[in-house]
């Protein structure tokens, strides 16, 4: 089997699985508990919250432990907006843990703002800048697009959107960025930042949000006081654990000179298929998610032939699977034919050359299969 | 080490590890893809859903799974609160995660009414039906309090107070009675009953919350539509599967019969330390948790005296430890002195009669040192 879909691609690392064992044989106590194996506890969340906000460059009080980045985007939605008079901005290509909470809003009679995507699903800046203004309190763009890989510069929009209004909250949906390009919150300047551990080899269930210890924010869930008073809930130990225990091993394995060049070659391989064009192409990306649409083909049964070759490739975020059609991309602009035939392929740290050529090969001949001129 | 703390009695179960173990390393998939390891770890969720609401004899389509009882029961009172110009009425001895929600409400501006408690800190019915009212849209009842163990009679109380408004909202957190008295909310008729994994043997992460198909209820978590729509995020699969393994063998392992004896040890044993009382003694309770308090103590003392020997017990939820005092006793109208000596004993299904002997030598023994008349 070849696993190029983001959902799949990314196995729980060893030393998850190890981190999380030792908490449930051992550590499993309260961390909220004062008694030796509470604080054992206690102190196993505050490493791991260090090795986490190492890699976020942020303070380790900055970083909340939640259920998952959907949890993180809903809080910063929410508790983003507090001021009923003013309005909030959220870019048209979000995740639809950032979209849905922003239309929830909207509905409830808030003034909410979308503003448009260009054709690699990047924020239109200037479509950004023209919906922002004095009123605004919350903008939410994310920073790579789970659509296409493309990286929004969340640093320059940051600092645009503040030019604008220096007490507007930014927001960044950092789940396809972290560890996978630079998601320093120091040098982007963002006061929010969304990360979620399944996307870097952790099991799935845990989360977290960076809030900048400038500004004050208000919790999202209530309770006993957790995580210094900002969620509450006792804390899912073995899932923190494994959270920087996996991310650790993730950022150990990653080399972007590397995925540069798997890069290329996916490219390469790709252009070989007729009238397919890839999605985003031009944009900055990280590389570790390529969308690409063969005219005249519909990519679930693409998806479907291939699976059953042993190739397993995505197609747009599973989040969304259950849903007709594909807002993102609708949104940037693709006509329903192109958006029938997107497939999107994803990279792991480990994925190998031979994979990419190979699963294209399978991709690429199932695609002549079915647009019914197979050359024998 | 003999464990009688709440937080700490409850080991995660063997069988709960080797679920999320063969989770983590086989059956990783996201739920929501649409090949086979998606789809198989989709049935593994539908089969947990399955067990868990045979356990509360519910349907399997009214179980939502969250990440814990505090996100259950935030859900269950910012939801069940829908109506501005309607109030909301809540026990006044509540857990945190309801109380401090309901306390945010009406800081909020919204309408928050709180009932009277007796002394085992049952709410009381009187004082409940007096506040509640024709425009009350929302009750919350703990089933069994997490401080004294006196199991509230939510089955009478639901149909109190739908006899003065049927379309109120009637929730019942349910963590401290779940596998542990009648669970059924066929028979109680509740709307809303939230649970908690860990307080069964699986590991902390995991909760659900029962939402009757009678009503409509919104989301509080919005995004890719998981939980058919009504949680979003990536399901924390391993967690589940956790959740519904433990269950099962919490409800295997567990003997009321049993626990009934053991508790009638521990009282007798308890009997024996001059000037105690015990908490809620004459009140129905589960049997799992026993409160005390001893004249002239500090339970901080004792517990730290009790741990040096090898004996953990709690003083009052895990969740409020870190804030001063105990708003429940206080509620329960207890003076700051029975209060400062409160401790609290928890069981589990395996705890054995000669662990529960030896504790309280311990605790009495500790308890007539700090009082400084030990009889050598």
């Amino acid at each position: 089997m070849i696993y190029l879909d983001n959902a799949a691609t990314m196995p729980v690392y060893k030393e998850a699985v190890e981190a999380i064992n030792q908490v449930l044989t051992a550590d499993f106590y309260n961390p909220s508990s004062t008694y030796p194996g509470g604080i054992r506890a206690k102190k196993l969340i505050s490493e791991a919250r260090t090795t986490l906000a190492s890699m976020l460059e942020c303070r380790p009080e900055e970083l909340y432990f939640t259920s998952c980045a959907t949890e993180s985007n809903n809080w910063a939605v929410n508790c983003g907006f507090r001021n009923k008079k003013g309005n909030i901005v959220v870019g048209g290509g979000e995740h639809s843990s950032v979209y849905e909470c922003a239309k929830e809003l909207k509905n409830k009679g808030f003034d909410v703002r979308f503003a448009k995507i260009d054709s690699s699903g990047l924020v239109n800046a200037d479509s950004l800048l023209s919906v922002t203004d004095r009123n605004t309190c919350f903008v939410s763009v994310m920073h790579v697009s789970n659509e296409t890989g493309a990286i929004n510069d969340i640093a320059a929009l940051t600092k645009a959107v503040k030019a604008k209004n220096p007490k507007i909250i930014f927001h960044a949906d950092g789940v396809q960025a972290f560890l996978k390009t630079d998601c320093s919150v120091k040098r982007s300047g963002v006061d929010l930042y969304s990360i979620s551990g399944h996307k870097t080899g952790a099991p799935k269930g845990i989360g977290a949000l960076f809030v900048s210890s400038k500004m004050s924010f208000r919790p999202f869930i209530f309770g006993g006081g957790q995580e210094n008073g900002m969620r509450s809930g006792t804390e899912n130990v073995s899932g923190i654990v494994a959270f920087a225990a996996a991310a650790k091993k993730y950022r150990e394995l990653f080399d972007a000179g590397r995925i540069k060049e798997l890069n290329s070659v996916l490219l390469c391989e790709l252009k070989k298929i007729e009238r397919m064009t890839v999605i985003a192409e031009t944009a900055p990306r990280t590389g570790m998610i390529t969308s690409f649409s063969a005219a005249g083909t519909k990519s679930e049964i693409i998806q479907s032939m291939c699976a059953d070759e042993g190739v397993i490739i995505g197609r747009g975020s599973a989040c969304s699977s259950r849903h007709g059609g594909n807002r993102v991309l609708s949104e940037a602009g693709f006509d329903a034919r192109t958006i029938d035939g997107a497939l999107r392929l994803s990279l792991s740290p480990e994925t190998q050359k031979e994979e990419i050529i190979k699963a294209v090969a399978v991709i690429a001949a199932n695609i002549e299969k079915l647009r019914g001129n197979r050359i024998g």
